[in-house]
């Protein structure tokens, strides 16, 4: 249940429970600033959480997507950026699994478990201003890419390029020290703002075939298609806790500061039976959000193990649980995070408690691809039970 | 997922499903009928599902509440009366295991298996005018009851009475056919017109000490307080289903009969994309629904399994997660009842298909007892961790 | 203001609202009858309120459309189906007015003003299956129209049928009473049941010359397109009629009947804060689609006043705000219809009080045309300045 | 209509429009700033609109309510603190029209009028810090109020303060650079950024019985209750106005920046069908807004003109009707301004747009008040005929 004690917990929840506390304590403030939460961004390499899905063969914990996506809550629930972050950091990672070959998987798992690197992206499929030239062992790529998520502060990146010749997609992994990659810091937006998405540029960046997926989008291979359905499930659980932060936040603003309407005849504001019930529909509604996310998350679990195994009907039925779940998520955060002034009062809008960052996060977020465009893949599905065609958002 | 095939599903589900297909041949019809569905009341007599939750040591299947939610969901996809039904035949024998001795117990869940019988209920307590005269040996009771829902053609009743002369309330059982009790064929409502909720009257109705429930409402006893909560979870899946139902008789609708509109550009209804999109949001909403109100059906399978050493703590964790799914999966259910027309267009208004019954169903069933003050329960919870003080309807 | 008294309204207006008040004694008995309203027909043709927009020049009363359409929201406060015919009567009259010749306005604004005639509507453009053959004189037509509302017991058909030839769309009116008109009594619906909107069977029908529409369609002839305008407008104001009179049915319920809820702390149900915030939460969306509702019928009547010296731009700004109110007034009371019940509680459902009549009417007659692309009209109006392409709906 | 010429419009509308556009060119930035909008107060000082409701006896223009709460709409169309700001600098002086004596009305209008003086608000009545203390000729006020909107760079402000031995409540005005009067640039808020409502402070400021209102809160005098009706008037324009704005905001950038979605189907942003019928939806709810807070506005105007002959019933009819205008108005905006970004598209995000401002300003100020006990006196009022006990807020 939302609120109750996790004593029993997984040691690893226990340990992002307790990173989400120090994300806490000024999230507000870094909100303002915006920038790279570099201290926060160090403290999660030191637990050990970046390597939470990673086969233990290859030194990580074994654990499963679900298990990511409760860390991305937890951390959600204090800072939504830094729950972003981490899942992005699994999102770009998984792409060795999904595309790579085995030895390319080894060694990226290997090296990520043992130093706990951060992964970050650069992989916005609709800017195409980055291309590569092939050499003799690899290819040299320049350009730039907007919406990189977690490039500052990351120690590997997950880039993709159009082949200058072919015109065909690619995807690597450069380490985000390399010679010629520029990480700039021009992300300013009204959300998500600790969250780096701002723009790469590559000048002849040199890439080693090592370093080269070799089918990020092969068709014949469904299990390779299935980053947006992570990307999708990634962000439903930031959505979902944020708006569990929204009413912790709110219920702790009402229960010390809110003061009961002059004319409302109750002593405390928690006491308003208006505001019992509007707590009681948020809560239910978040808890809706939960209940279909942590569904969704179990069927990812089990389209994620069977492999190369997977056929296009599973991965399409586990796309339409996961992108209703995401919108689901999306539209409960988003009512929450606007409704939850209306349980504190006037004061709560003060600028000193940054309460309107849950709203400004999760609008955001939300619009990373459009509602409108997974919904209609959902209804198709239903209607007529064809899956949603894979591609760069579905 | 909503539309899967089951081939893999336990062999009850099968049943059920089996029997929710017979009920829809002429549902629409038997609803504008009202009345009682004997024969469908007899179908699920036969199918041995009246014995699904009963103890395998006296005679049943022993499966838990969330299987009885299962099927009462599948009968509610079709025909929400026959969800309720089954699921209050249920609510009424569950009092034995609740608040009966042991004999009891063992008596009403033994004849119930061996003769598959149906109960109803008759113990509405906002209506208190039946009342108790103790004799020798039991009580005799005289009076009415009103929303008496599944009276007709009951084998059993469970019903309620007021002693003359203490004021104390009391539950007892008696065989439908009694000397004194009589079912009246007074329900005429706009909705669950055939769940038979009318009044059951009793003139000089005698139960013997055997048939009288010792401590129905000990409140030293958590566990025999569990009643609301099954009530609740049970409209929670009589919504749930409800809902499903209403949303796949509309892509029938849609898939055969609707045409595009002649200014879509669009040749088939089902290619509009506005169409897809509400299919799409419409399915989100009920999934929501699903998960939630399966979260809440597998919380309350570890609550009745703790028996008697259930905690007032626990009781109110199980309490508050129920009423909120049940309030949840009500509005979804009221809003895809009423929306689904915009999806199949204005022909399918026609009476003939009888589209309007699952919004007249849920939006009858919904206002069973008022959402908010289950949501203020749900809100004073989460805000003061007060659990919900047990009662009627809480 | 909704309640306020109305002792210095015009006389047609006390007119309509006596009406209205001898339409509520039987409004639930009639709706679930269906059928024709015989007998409230023949009440309005004596009240003379048939005539109230005919020019009085031609015997009417010469008032504006406004007035037309604040007669049809007393008539759907009590009855939805009456308001919707009497609006009709007024759409298929009009059709003289927008494409007739001056003596066929003259002819049949006076002869209507004369003998009271109620007019039906037979023009449905979705259905092409009547065909009209010339002959020297006229025109012989033959086949079927569906959605007729008000053809029963009308005294004059505005029908449209297709030249068999030439695939022309014409219009024309002819007596319901002449030879080979058939008005069948085949309309079932779950709303708006004594609208009588069923089908007209046509057989070898003679219409003359003098009865057939010049340019009902003529492109060049703005004013001429104005029907669909009108069409909205009426159902505009059914709808708000319809909500207004649910929740006057709901007030009254709740003042008399219904019961505090025995945890409410309160000892009436008016007391109740919740009941209080939600009849002001619907109270308040009434208002805004009434006022909404007369803004555009004051547009509506400037526009209409323009006559042929209307602009493809006045008329498009007149659409536009036409179809807006529209769709609010028709989610407002759809709303309302649907949320009365949880203001009056369990007991409301009660089939006696008809109360879903209120939700089935206006969940039938929202669909008469899409929202979805009402909507799309007016968004690409408001985005790019392109007012809607006249035709059939918009 | 939303955006049509203005061509005909009246003079000072035509001045109001102008300035707005002033606004327009820096009210992202000076909403990030937050401070006094010195240059635009000035501005609107130039104006002459400061003077626009001063009767034209007192050097004023004569202009109803209703023309001020139109400039407020246009100026909130760019800048929802500059509407707010101009509005309440009516509220303020309109306190010497409601309560006071003949000789104050002439000599504060006259003043107001002739120097172009900009009032501020000092009066929060919940904020009980400020004591008066009677000397021979007038009082010496002492302590603090906080929400002090309007108060930075106002030439008069409107304060309150209780009688430190009687505790009467009384309400004065004074030169804002009366010694001792400190007005502190405290407020930082979330939203309304530039309204200045912070806290002013009083170090012994010295009032002359000519600066005291005789009967501010004379229960005899309906017509001096008028303000808390003023105040809703004035925020419900805000907010109708914020929606506008938010709305053609959201049109330019659709209009010119957003690119269709790459699996659309469309090549431009503004052909997407979902784009279009979320525009249709957003302006017609915004229309539902303007005609009712329209509606609202020409009521007050009647009430207002009544004067000293108001009944307590025509007050309370004026009252429910701004309240539920108020709260509806409020509701609209902000869904408005949260829905725009699904128009525009997740780079419509970039603070450099500051689109954000919009939620953020009318979130702010739809908690000036609680919605909740608004629709509580509209609810009461509908159902049981009584009206809102007048009050500071209802």
């Amino acid at each position: 249940m939302g609120t109750s004690s996790v004593s029993q917990e997984a040691s690893y929840l226990q340990t992002a429970i307790a990173l989400a506390e120090r994300f806490q304590t000024d999230a507000a403030e870094r909100d303002k600033k915006g920038g790279t939460p570099k201290q926060q961004r160090d403290w999660i390499r030191e637990s050990g959480l970046l390597k939470l899905l990673i086969p233990t063969e290859y030194g990580g914990d074994g654990m499963p997507w679900s298990a990511v996506l409760r860390v991305i809550r937890e951390f959600a629930r204090t800072d939504a950026a830094l729950g972003h972050l981490y899942g992005y950091h699994f999102l770009s990672l998984s792409a060795v699994h999904l595309a790579g070959t085995p030895d390319q998987k080894r060694h990226y798992y290997e090296e990520t478990a043992k130093h706990n690197y951060f992964w970050g992206n650069s992989v916005n499929p609709l800017d195409d201003r980055t291309l590569g030239e092939r050499t003799d062992d690899g290819v040299i790529v320049n350009g730039q890419k907007s919406f990189s998520s977690g490039s500052p502060d990351s120690d590997i990146l997950l880039l993709s390029w159009k082949d200058k010749e072919t015109g065909e997609l690619y995807k690597g992994m450069v380490p985000t020290n390399r010679p010629g990659v520029q990480v700039h810091d021009d992300w300013d937006c009204i959300g998500q703002r600790q969250t780096g998405s701002g723009t790469v540029s590559y000048h002849d960046v040199r890439l080693y075939d090592s370093e080269i997926l070799v089918r990020p989008y092969e068709v014949d291979n469904v299990f390779s298609t299935l980053t947006p359905i992570l990307s999708q499930s990634i962000l439903a659980s930031v959505f979902a806790g944020s708006a569990r932060g929204a009413l912790e936040a709110a219920k702790e603003y009402t229960s010390t500061y809110s003061r009961a309407w002059y004319r409302s005849g109750v002593s405390h504001a928690t006491e308003e039976p208006s505001t019992l019930s509007r707590y009681g529909e948020m809560w239910a509604a978040y808890q809706s959000a939960l209940s279909f996310v942590e569904k969704a998350a179990a069927h990812l679990d089990a389209t994620w193990e069977k492999g190369s195994a997977l056929t296009a009907e599973e991965r399409g039925e586990c796309a339409v649980l996961v992108a209703a779940a995401n919108v689901h998520a999306g539209n409960v955060a988003l009512d929450i995070t606007s409704r939850i002034f209306e349980v504190m009062g006037a004061r709560s809008t003060s600028a000193r408690f940054g309460f309107d960052r849950f709203w400004r996060n999760v609008r955001t977020h939300t619009l990373h691809n459009p509602a409108e465009f997974k919904l209609r893949n959902v209804g198709n599905w239903f209607l007529t039970g064809q899956t949603p065609e894979p591609g760069f958002y579905s």
